[in-house]
């Protein structure tokens, strides 16, 4: 079977790895504290800027700090002279070797931003462009399609903003509940296989989130396009609502995330409404969440603090994503006209 | 013919009057300064985030601060309490009447952000949360699909960061080049009508573009999915190429932005790149850019400074989403399952 699958297995393991010692995070946090961050920038390419949301979202609502995007091209390409005072910029790549991303790490440092690395390479030129490098410990990612890599950069991130609030429950629930449970949701691989079956012919697929997991939609839309070709569209179900549900044709597949927690209600209501308009969906969920009239669900165990639902909820993304090029003939570890590390 | 071109041909009348008058601009910036604002966020859904990205890079470049796109769900489904001290935001919305966009910036204002609305209702919801109110003055718009509120929301944002910085060439531009620019875009159409024709059974489309211009291949997809219901994918051409450029396949549809400036070299690269993979790539190009190789060209003026690019470079976008969906039989004026007004 495929390296992929393999490396979608050992997630669980580096995860709790990475929990076990949570030391290097809380003296992070507490130089990025002390260094008067109150603005929050990412800046990150392809499966890491979708670990980038996340954090985004994790500053936002855990730690009360405005947060966005950064846009790259704005230092590497047009040259801007960014006020980066007060500004807490994170870099994220699995490589390290993404050139817009450690160029834009290091003006951010030159120009008064406390700059933190995240990356899976020790040495790489992102992480000697930082303050302060997080290593994800996740081991050598040998497919080019990144799991691994990515459930690590989440737990990093984290760890990390739990250290800045003190949040001690949810780096305890990430050593111990959130390993468990992923390595559990490894039990759902039958029944995405059956789900990739039935999409096997399918073009066009339809993601979709809310909250924390509107990076888990995005991430699995990208793990579609990578490693099967289809024209996977990733949405939050806020901005599906103002335009792009018109696409949504009888017999449209939709891959709906509907993790406990706050965004559930309506996540629920979304799927009732897209089954309405004759969509058929593939509702994730946790084995106690009753959704009624769903045809497929797709059963992992989200019962974990709502912040850390994104590293269970997107192995069975990870998973169909797998099955799904295999369903088509296609290898899973080789996407077309792709490489491990993209300099752009 | 369908109420959706006459509002699209109406565009740079509209943004011709509101460049004459750039004082509310002048003194919304004087008083956002005053405050002492340094970080941006902008809070908006559908079309209007798309006018938000390009008021993100607006910010960032030409005005040197640290931007993002907010985090609506924080404020209104999190109940995160956000530290918005030295934050400038801004919300956006067509009819003023997103409910999650207005009390994120209600929010925000009591929470210490200086707050301005762009909005085409002096009268909404939106308008009287923010401390300042831009109208976008482009009349009442009927067709489902925004256009004139989507060019008039960018040169809103146009006219208040280049007075921000004081860059009167961009302000002056606005009022005379751009709209003449955009006024002789309109002539693409039958270049456009048999694009579209040759696009009418397809099913997909990837649509590309970087830096500024980044927000015209966003809106244009949103405007093709919402009226033409194909699964229309944007990228910024430096994500494309980290996963997703694997969807293309021999005669995969592209539609590819390549205005002047600083992104032209990139972005003329990235097609003859794509069309090594076999993709068909329609490019949209100023009449003075060579585009070796390419067999479709959309020629437009875009000879403008290049900030001021996407107001022209959207139109050939969005009459390409016009003729696609007449040319499959469909009404661009009533896009399935939309109303005008999104509740989210």
């Amino acid at each position: 079977m495929a390296i992929m699958r393999d490396e979608i297995l050992e997630q669980a393991g580096i995860v709790a790895r990475l929990a076990a010692d949570p030391q290097p995070y809380r003296a992070a946090a507490r130089e990025a504290r002390a260094c008067g961050a109150r603005f929050v920038l990412y800046a990150a390419r392809g499966t890491s800027d979708n670990a980038a949301v996340y954090g985004k979202y994790l500053a936002t609502i855990l730690a009360g700090l405005p947060a966005g995007l950064a846009v790259p091209s704005a230092a590497t390409v047009y040259g801007a002279s960014i006020d980066f005072r007060d500004c807490l910029v994170i870099g994220i790549s699995q490589s390290g070797e993404t050139p817009d991303v450690a160029e834009y790490v290091e003006q951010a440092r030159a120009a008064g931003a406390f700059t933190l690395a995240v990356t899976n390479d020790e040495g790489s030129l992102l992480a000697s462009s930082a303050h302060l490098m997080l290593a994800t410990h996740a081991g050598a990612e040998r497919a080019v399609a990144a799991t691994k890599t990515y459930t690590s950069q989440l737990a990093a991130l984290a760890l990390f903003w739990s250290a800045w609030t003190g949040a001690d429950a949810l780096a305890g629930a990430l050593s111990d509940d959130v390993p468990a449970a992923m390595a559990a949701a490894c039990a759902v691989e039958a029944d995405v296989q059956s789900v990739a079956a039935r999409l096997s012919h399918a073009d066009r697929l339809l993601v979709t989130a809310r909250g924390y997991n509107y990076a888990t939609a995005l991430e699995t839309a990208l793990k579609v396009k990578e490693t099967c070709y289809l024209a996977a569209m990733p949405f939050s179900a806020a901005d599906l609502m103002h335009g792009p549900i018109a696409v949504v044709e009888p017999r449209f597949p939709v891959l709906l995330y509907a993790a406990p927690g706050k965004t559930l209600a309506g996540m629920l209501a979304l799927d009732a409404e897209l089954r309405r308009r004759g969509a058929e969906t593939f509702v994730v969920a946790d084995p106690r969440t009753p959704v009624p009239g769903s045809a497929t669900t797709l059963r992992v165990p989200l019962a974990v603090p709502e912040e850390l639902t994104p590293l269970v909820a997107v192995l069975p993304g990870q998973l169909l994503a797998l099955h799904l090029s295999l369903a088509r003939g296609l290898d899973p570890d080789s996407p077309r006209g792709l490489s491990k590390v993209t300099r752009t």
